[in-house]
């Protein structure tokens, strides 16, 4: 499959690298990097060195494994789904409970642009519940806890490389609540991944039109980019009157989580009319994609009724639009938000599916200005509270943080995010350092992202270029994913995640050993770094490759470096 | 002019601004940016609320100012000549002191490619020292000094901001060492600007081609494109066969401090050839590029013959130049750099025209696996060493830091260099967090970059998106000055330095106001933003702009945020 002339159904050089289960028939992909071999020149002779292939962390899912066909009427293969009914405490239903998904069911104009296949959802036996949380802390490892252990160590065994990640301590940390897998048992075709500040850091893109495109392709293929380049979970923030169909399409075909907000799309069924916004509609919406398969809805319980004063005093008000739509809410109804009155039977249909809580934070500073006020921290007070209910009925949380926050108030950010959350993994949107960039903001933000993570968030949120401007195309997708890469593979090294520098080891070497395609096959996007070489190179391209345009040949450290290395030999 | 399809001889909607000096007749010049009034509907009536212009740090020069006529022929206006004559402690030679320059200047097939004016040059009177540091330590405020200080303030006193930077203050901070103004009194051309750590942190631009430009105007066009966007320093690079004639053009049209490293023409003068390199032609190069004007020289006088042996336990060896030019002069004849056996000598030399020196990092590391290695540490104490050196001959003196380093490496960088080299400002290349990202460095940089100057680095030289692949074009400037005024900004904010604060707090209430073309134009890049914004308004360019299509009109928060507002105040 090409998008904007990438085949993305397989990286440079690459191949899927499968490590299997010990407790558990289960077969963990990763992606294996095949380096070429060092060559030196030695008493005039070409000596070889090979170099060991690189495993790293793979988000591609089937897409890149070319023993799996894909159709994309067909769905992803549903690989959990064995795990799920072995467990023996859930049932499939022979129709949809939600009222609204039934109704679009039975239009026969949508017959045309709906995924062809019914699965029936699945949804936890009477008075059982089905959350990872659950089964962790009745002490099971899931065959999803023993996946993402794996999955995280990559083959850092075989290495030699030491790690604290074992399916015991994955249960251990999901437990604590420190953690979270992420998979809502309707959505068997993701692959399991983990958030939490002992694993590696995380990032989320959103995808998602404000207005319907008029392809599901289109959407489909918006996801498979995503994870082509790097997206551990996926945000659809699509509004518009497909909606439905269009999320069944993009969950059936999605190899990570996906989260949304469906504040979104229940505003869309009145109409874009917040007054008309009930408790009724909202919870048909929740069971509608809880059985849709969501894996985590971002849900802004935290915004009450007394913080829309508080928004009084800010230079750019509130920021989030969740956030401002249950503000109106309440002004409008001079009551309280019934995302908050209602948060116990939020959780206890949350936890017939295992859909994560992403408790939004409504009231995220949109500008240095408003970093760390108050009503962005008397919100985050209430998220506290919000995150023991969830835990009560063993719904998995995280906690969603701003936002705009100059560097030197990052770290209180952090550090009341955990007391007053009992460390629940902290998921975060920047933030963004600066307001004076427009045009830049996956830079001003992935500064933030990296400060943050390093100091314990467990997932980015990404930040396009396009941000504060215009609805991110393609490109702004991929800049934004690479910079959050960027930003979340610095704090891996930083926390000194066991294996994190592997990846960069190899590169440099390579860089080092002028081995040009194994630098650009290592890197976050090869397509790109090969570019930017060879174009600069097109004037010589049979040249000695023992340089690049930057120094050239004469001034090129690293070349007289070698020089030097081996003169010192003799 | 333009420059890639961009007027650079003004910026959308603002106007020089001048602040006269109190202790002498010095015109500070800033930039003003005007801004539309905030509208609101009141009771059914449109009201107005001006909004206040925002000044801020202009690295332009005259190139907007409507009031010089520029003629690169002619070079820009001489303003700092009349202030360094009535010093009394110089003199202008009635011919060129370099051998080399005296040959250049003979040679008639040169005449067509030559600047057109010749500037006697000036050097210091017999016995006299002409530093801003010889002054600063005898108590003198010079006007240099009485400029930066009110630079470096803006507006901020008619603000009521207050701020500790008065011109005593920029007085001590020089006599400390911790400040320099790098000014020879050969570039009259150039604006004063200071580098410290109690000051706004300032970024650096490395211009020069590996090959000969062909066009004398391309070259200066470079310089100006740096002004424009931002970069405080300039250092020019260039190697080949006419960079004596370039470097003239380029200081005559500078009007920011200009930088070099003469080992790299001293090499050229030995067609490449590292073996005859001696100090004899590297003397006569630093009289020459005194005399042109050059205002700081990056010299690798750290690295020592016994550093030669700790790269060989290094994964990429070493990576600076001029670092590995000396090591292999060191290896080839066995001797000691002459760079470090001369320093004193140099010294004499570079007090004589006030050229400061910036001490290069020759071992800097080159991959995360390198960072904070025995190489670099030592290479680091011989700085120290050579930093105090300097200062017994008054010559003014910045540090060179890395590289590649992890962020949780990046402190111990600070704090040593603060530490042996007594409190010398740190002029840091990045530092790069992660080596896997070629393509992308200016980010992977710019993390590490906005870290360090918080962290106390007082200058920050970029790294284009090219880093590590080719050169840089004109566009890749143009990224990678953003990126570091982004993290310099960010840095500054953190900082809490005066007046920070101002253009963010500006920018955010645009935003929120929806006033769009104050938004672009108070960025960093308005034609960015601009064109960002446009493009997805093509098909609405005459609707409401109250929203931008990221979230459209229905789910602007911003827009939503106004509305309760609106309500409340009912």
């Amino acid at each position: 499959m090409e998008i904007h002339n990438i085949n993305v159904s397989s990286y440079p050089n690459s191949k899927k690298k499968f490590i299997d289960g010990k407790l558990y028939p289960i077969r963990v992909a990763m992606r294996e990097i095949s380096l070429y071999p060092t060559v030196r020149i030695e008493n005039g002779r070409r000596v070889e060195y090979p170099n060991a292939p690189v495993t790293v962390y793979d988000t591609s899912g089937p897409y890149t494994d070319p023993d799996i066909s894909i159709d994309f009427n067909k769905g992803l293969p549903r690989t959990r789904e064995a795990w799920i009914s072995q467990r023996n405490d859930t049932v499939t239903l022979d129709d949809i409970t939600s009222e609204y998904g039934r109704k679009r069911r039975d239009m026969c104009q949508l017959d045309a642009i709906r995924f062809p296949t019914f699965h029936k959802p699945r949804i936890a036996q009477d008075g059982k519940r089905v959350t990872q949380m659950h089964y962790a802390k009745k002490g099971i490892i899931t065959p999803e806890m023993e996946y993402v252990a794996i999955r995280e160590n990559l083959d850092n065994q075989s290495k030699g490389i030491e790690s604290y990640i074992t399916p015991e301590f994955v249960r251990d940390e999901i437990a604590a609540g420190r953690a979270i897998i992420a998979a809502n048992i309707n959505h068997p075709e993701a692959e399991p991944m983990i958030i939490g500040k002992a694993f590696s850091v995380k990032i989320n893109t959103n995808i998602g039109n404000s207005a319907l495109s008029s392809g599901i392709e289109e959407e489909v293929a918006k996801a498979v980019w995503s994870c082509y380049w790097g997206g551990d979970t996926i945000m659809d923030l699509s509004t518009g009157d497909n909606i439905h169909e269009t999320r069944e399409w993009i969950i059936r075909n999605c190899p990570v989580p996906m989260g949304t907000v469906p504040i979104y799309q229940a505003l869309e069924k009145v109409n874009g009319n917040v007054a008309e916004l009930t408790w009724e509609i909202y919870r048909d919406t929740l069971i509608e994609q809880c059985e849709q398969g969501v894996d985590y809805f971002t849900i802004h319980a935290g915004v009450l009724r007394k913080h829309a004063d508080l928004v009084s005093d800010r230079l750019t008000g509130c920021v989030s639009r969740g956030g401002s739509i249950m503000t109106q809410w309440c002004v409008i109804h001079n009551e309280e938000s019934f995302l908050y009155t209602h948060f116990d039977e939020i959780c206890e249909i949350l936890n017939k599916y295992d859909v994560a809580v992403s408790l939004g934070d409504g009231m995220r500073p949109g500008s240095i200005h408003d970093a760390n006020d108050k009503a962005q921290f008397l919100e985050l007070d209430v998220l506290g509270e919000l995150t023991e209910i969830a835990w009560r009925h063993d719904v998995q949380v995280i906690i969603e943080g701003p936002g705009h926050v100059p560097m030197n108030k990052i770290k209180a950010n952090m550090e009341k995010q955990e007391t007053v959350c009992h460390e629940a993994p902290f998921y975060t949107l920047g933030p963004l350092t600066t307001d004076i960039a427009p045009g830049y903001d996956h830079i001003t933000s992935a500064i933030g992202a990296a400060i943050i993570s390093n100091l314990g968030t467990a997932m980015i949120c990404y930040v396009t270029p396009k941000e504060h401007l215009s609805l991110p195309d393609l490109n702004d997708v991929r800049e934004g994913v690479i910079a959050y890469k960027i930003a979340a593979h610095a704090a891996d090294l930083a926390k000194g995640f066991p294996g994190a520098n592997v990846r960069d080891d190899a590169l440099s070497k390579a860089r080092y050993d002028f081995r040009w395609k194994d630098q650009f096959n290592l890197s976050l996007d090869p397509e790109k770094a090969k570019r930017y070489y060879l174009e600069a190179r097109r004037d010589a391209p049979d040249a000695d490759d023992r340089f690049c345009t930057m120094c050239g040949p004469n001034f090129c450290a690293m070349r007289i470096s070698q020089n030097i290395a081996d003169k010192c030999k003799e």
